[in-house]
């Protein structure tokens, strides 16, 4: 009997991403019963942490029990029931998502869209609110198919003047930027535990302001799905204890030694690891003449869409860098398919020694095809040893 | 920063149980990409090995995302659209949950009660079919509230007659009890993995006919739920490869581990383990006095409900199960709340050293309570000595 054994990948694409081994070792302790006055108190310490890493104080803060796109399910047919109108914006894969959702709870989405790489824009948006009154306006922070930081200020004065909740998707960017929940107003954010949080996926972190339980509270209609229905899954993680399904016993260790390591560092500390090492991996991508797709001030920290540059084969590059290094990026999806790559420097994986890895099999992996550009890995280094903060690996 | 540590328990409730150490191994490997072609891998050899433990050729056989009720969702949602009929058995709670879900896909359901603690009569199914000839007849395999396992033989003759796709929760059985999907026809089965499959909780196995595929495929309503819809999930798992959601990669490595354990102990081998402690324990539990809620021939293997004597309490002697052994029993649900125990002797639970140790537990702790009777373990012990196969520790 041989033990099962995978091979140790660098993760730097769009998620997973990378899993320090003290989480990997909680994931692997032995089973309590999801009733076990052990395992409720590692539910009571999840729930605290979570709060703080959303930055808010909703009771409502629990991770769901499925992987990121669970979430957002969550997040949309709690709130929404048929015939209610929702305005979701969309500039990528998880906004086509949003408002896929959206449809089958019989509600009416309407989209305001934006070419894929850029963030979508706030006057739309009003426009959207101002002729439909929605009951939501949808919107993803960080888009994980394009890289695209959507700035949340003043989303939510926009939302509760025409009586809208923000529902937000912060999958990529929890844990690696600012998503500050109650500061920005925000009614309704999930995440996913595999990208800024550095756990295992599996697990989707949610939370519901006061006023969108007010709002489940008043529906009309069950939801449509008893899996995803928070008014019940609420009572398991409440007060009352009393059993919905299953907890997924072992992912909630491996979530709550991951909320663990990031009090540890600091939410602070974690944002600017986050945007020290985004910053010296773009000079180096630029260094070598490569370009971003995503203007300046757009960017996401934890994902950087790195244009394919004429000439050269998508997955033929990426395949050499994970034959030959062990080292994973994302190709595009969607309309991007084949015209950028999605390097991923999210959690433990936003490290100084992964930037330079990364650069530097890049540009192996262009040359091995015959395209010849300088390598950007001392620019990256500069951008370290100027004196800025430094990065462990 | 000290680790993340819990106590090992002895898991003798209704689920999950006791995780051999090679899955737990297997659990904290490094992650992959869940593109990443070693990752593919893996997905095939799950499925192939899925399908050897549901005893099916289906194509369409995968782990849901989430847990059994994820599961139990994904069966009856993607089969049933708004104004379909369905006739759903109910005989404890994970019947009502059926009942509940089916409500929320918009079909009508009709349920076929029994009394919790007896399976549901055949007769009054026909009765049923006959009346509404539905599109989906869903019934629970192995009732965890209530220790009942439901015969399935000549149920899929019935739903055929009447036009009627069979949809069977196989969650405490799958590994436990044959279910059989092929030879008694069922369309839909699905399980959950923190039971008689040994893993810890987090994945539905699921398998689909070919019959129930073409049902998906005539659908005029998109599926309710984004997450479960078997249409785009199935992409993911086929030829494919194409992107859904994030699997959990952590816990699919946990699955094939769990599955190879099954396989190499042999199907026929681990049915016959989890009959020969459940009778070992119920002679003990008969020795000592106490009766089993279900009658002989109704009973299931692997979880074992117990009637609580008059004049004990319920939680007390759970507690101090829990606090001066570290063994864990489950309590009783809805109607039976106060009245059942329930015993589960489920995967790498069911041992000899098991049945002992709860009989002996469970003794012990009456008699804390002023309950005096006989002890059950030279019985239980008799019934291995009996020229038995035994069953390791």
């Amino acid at each position: 009997m041989k033990d099962f054994q995978v091979p140790k990948r660098v993760l730097l694409g769009p998620g997973p991403s990378p899993v320090d081994d003290r989480i990997l070792r909680a994931l692997s302790q032995p089973l309590l019963g999801h009733l076990d006055p052990l395992f409720l108190e590692i539910m009571d310490e999840i729930q605290v942490l979570l709060r703080k890493v959303f930055e808010t104080k909703n009771r409502l803060t629990i991770p769901i029990s499925g992987t990121g796109s669970a979430g957002m399910e969550a997040s949309l047919i709690n709130v929404l029931e048929p015939g209610d109108k929702a305005v979701v914006c969309i500039h990528g894969v998880f906004g086509e998502r949003m408002f896929d959702i959206v449809g089958r709870t019989g509600a009416e989405p309407t989209a305001v869209r934006a070419e894929w790489g850029r963030p979508v824009d706030v006057n739309q948006i009003e426009d959207a609110l101002k002729q439909t009154r929605p009951r939501v306006l949808a919107i993803v922070h960080a888009e994980t198919s394009t890289g695209v930081l959507q700035n949340l200020k003043g989303l939510s004065e926009l939302a509760n003047r025409y009586g809208a909740l923000l529902v937000v998707d912060a999958v990529t960017s929890l844990g690696g930027h600012p998503v500050s929940v109650d500061a920005n107003g925000i009614d309704v954010c999930y995440s996913g535990t595999q990208k800024c949080l550095a756990c295992p996926p599996g697990l989707s972190p949610i939370t519901f302001s006061d006023r969108a339980v007010e709002r489940i509270r008043a529906r009309g209609h069950k939801v449509q799905s008893w899996y995803l229905d928070m008014s019940m899954i609420e009572k398991y993680w409440g007060s009352d204890r009393s059993y919905h399904h299953t907890a997924p016993i072992s992912m909630n260790y491996a979530l709550l030694e991951a909320l663990r390591i990031v009090q540890e560092e600091g939410l602070e500390a974690r944002w600017a690891r986050h945007e020290l090492n985004h910053r010296a991996f773009v000079t180096g991508i630029e260094a070598m003449g490569l370009s971003m797709l995503v203007a300046p001030g757009s960017r996401l920290w934890s994902l950087n869409a790195v244009s394919i540059p004429e000439g050269v084969d998508d997955q033929k590059l990426r395949t050499h860098l994970l034959e030959h290094q062990s080292i994973e990026i994302g190709g595009g999806l969607g309309p991007l398919k084949g015209k950028v790559w999605r390097v991923g420097l999210m959690g433990a994986g936003s490290t100084r020694e992964n930037v330079v890895l990364a650069l530097g099999a890049i540009h192996d992996a262009l040359k091995a095809q015959g395209y010849d550009c300088p390598s950007g890995v001392a620019n990256a280094e500069r951008v370290y040893d100027r004196g800025e903060q430094a990065t462990g690996g």
